[in-house]
C-alpha cells in the first residue's frame, strides 16, 4: 500500500489517497479517536472522482461516529484499465434502458457477475491491509453499492459484521440464491422510483437475504434522492452492531 | 368528555381514562411540557384492555419527546357494544385464516369499511375535545393501526400533520384508491411475514400512498415482532414534522 496524498478536512476528519496492487483508494480517519476505529467499506457504482461528493459526505459522517471509512475504485472503472467485454455490456444496458425496454437476465448476468467476481477479493485485500493500519481496530461494516457485490461479501468475508446495502442496481438471479447465506444484520435502502433498479427484484432480494436481523428502508424519489436522514438512520444501525 | 380516572405513572406521565359519547378512551400527558404539547393519536386493532400494555409504552415514548397521546375504543370492541354483522365477518375472516385460504375482498370490504366509516367521525370529535384540553396545542399526529383508518383520517382530517401508519390490517381495495389523496409525510411500517396481513396489499397500499415524503420500514417476523428500535425512529420522524 501506497499513499500518495492527504488532506485534513472539516471536522479534523484526514483524507488519505491510497494505491493498494495498482488499485486506487481512500481513506478517511476522524480527528480524534480515543480506542482503534471501526471501520465502513463506502461501496459506489465506480468511479471515485465522480463519486467523491457523495463519498466524502458519507465518510464524514461516519468520522462523526469515531469510524474510519475507505473505499476502493471498482474493476474497470475510473482511472483503471478498461475490458472490452465490460463496455460492450454497458453500452447494451444503455440501449435497452434507452428503448424503455426490459432489461433481459443475461444482459444483467454479464453486467454484474463478472465485476462481483473481480472486486470480491480486492475488498478482501482491502480489508487485510486497512485493519492492519494504527488506529484502525474493526470490525468492519459495509455501505452501498453494488449491492451484488455487498451482498458476495456478506457470505464469503467474515470479517463484515454488518451491512447496509443500496438496492440501486440489478441484481443477477444467482445473486438473489446467493443472498441466502447471508447471516450478518442488514439495512437496505430502495428507491421506489429508481429508473436504473428494478423495484420487484430488489423486492425479491430482500425477501432471500438469510439474516434474521434485516430491515427495508424504501424512500420516494429516483437512483440519486436517498433523503438525509437515511444516512443518519444508516449510522445508528451501524451503532447498534459494530461493537 | 368525563375524566374518570387519573394515575401518576413512572416518568411523571398522567394517565386520564375518559369516556367521550359513550366511548373509552385515554389521554397520557407528559409530566412537564414548557409549551402546550403536539398530540399523537395512537391508532390500535380494537381491545384497549388487551392493548393497554402495548399502548402505554408507546404514550410513554411520546411523553419522552414532550407529546401528549391519547386513544379511544374502536366501535364494537373492548367494551362497546357488539355488532351482529362485526361479529360475523371476524368470524369468516378466522375461518378462511385458519383453513389457510386467500382472504376474500369481499370479506376484507365488510371487515374494513364499515369499521373505517364509524370510527374516523369519532376519532375527529375526539381531536375537537382533545386539541382543546390546556397543555395541548397540536399539531397532531396519528400512529399506529388500523392503517385503513388512518389513511382516511389523514385524507379528511387536515389536523393530521404527519402518521406513522401500521400495515399491519387487510386494505380493501377501495382505501388503496383513497390512499392516492393523502398528501401528509408518512413512515409506513411492514411486518414482512405478517400472518394477518397481505404483503403485496401492502405494497400495493404503499405505492399508492399520494405522498411527496413517505418511507416504507419492513422488518423480520410476525405481526407483534415490530423492533423496539421502529419506536426511536418513529419518534424521529414524527420530530420532524410535528413543528
Amino acid at each position: 500500500m501506497r499513499f500518495d496524498s492527504e488532506q485534513r478536512l472539516a471536522d479534523d476528519v484526514l483524507e488519505r489517497r491510497f494505491t493498494l496492487d495498482g488499485i486506487p483508494g481512500i481513506l478517511w480517519m476522524p480527528g480524534a479517536a480515543p480506542a482503534p476505529a471501526p471501520l465502513i467499506l463506502l461501496g459506489h457504482p465506480g468511479g471515485l472522482d465522480r463519486m467523491y461528493p457523495r463519498l466524502v459526505a458519507r465518510a464524514q459522517a461516519c468520522a462523526a461516529q469515531g469510524w474510519a471509512a475507505a473505499t476502493i475504485e471498482l474493476p474497470w472503472s475510473g482511472d483503471r484499465p478498461p475490458s472490452a467485454a465490460a463496455e460492450e455490456v454497458r453500452a447494451e444496458l444503455r440501449r435497452a434502458i434507452q428503448a424503455g425496454e426490459r432489461v433481459g437476465e443475461d444482459v444483467v448476468d454479464r453486467l454484474v457477475l463478472p465485476l462481483v467476481d473481480a472486486a470480491v477479493p480486492e475488498w478482501r485485500a482491502a480489508l487485510d491491509t486497512l485493519l492492519a493500519l494504527p488506529g484502525i481496530g474493526g470490525p468492519a461494516g459495509f455501505a452501498g453499492g453494488v449491492i451484488s457485490i455487498g451482498v458476495r461479501l456478506a457470505v464469503v468475508e467474515p470479517r463484515i459484521a454488518a451491512a447496509v446495502l443500496f438496492a440501486g442496481s440489478f441484481v443477477p438471479r444467482a445473486v438473489v440464491e446467493e443472498a441466502r447465506r447471508v447471516t450478518v444484520p442488514l439495512l437496505v435502502l430502495l428507491q421506489w422510483d429508481d429508473e436504473g433498479n428494478d423495484r420487484q427484484m430488489a423486492l425479491d432480494l430482500f425477501d432471500a437475504l438469510g439474516s434474521a436481523e434485516k430491515t427495508l428502508h424504501a424512500n420516494m424519489g429516483g437512483h440519486t434522492g436517498v433523503p438525509a436522514f437515511e444516512g443518519d438512520d444508516g449510522n445508528r444501525f451501524f451503532a447498534r452492531h459494530l461493537r
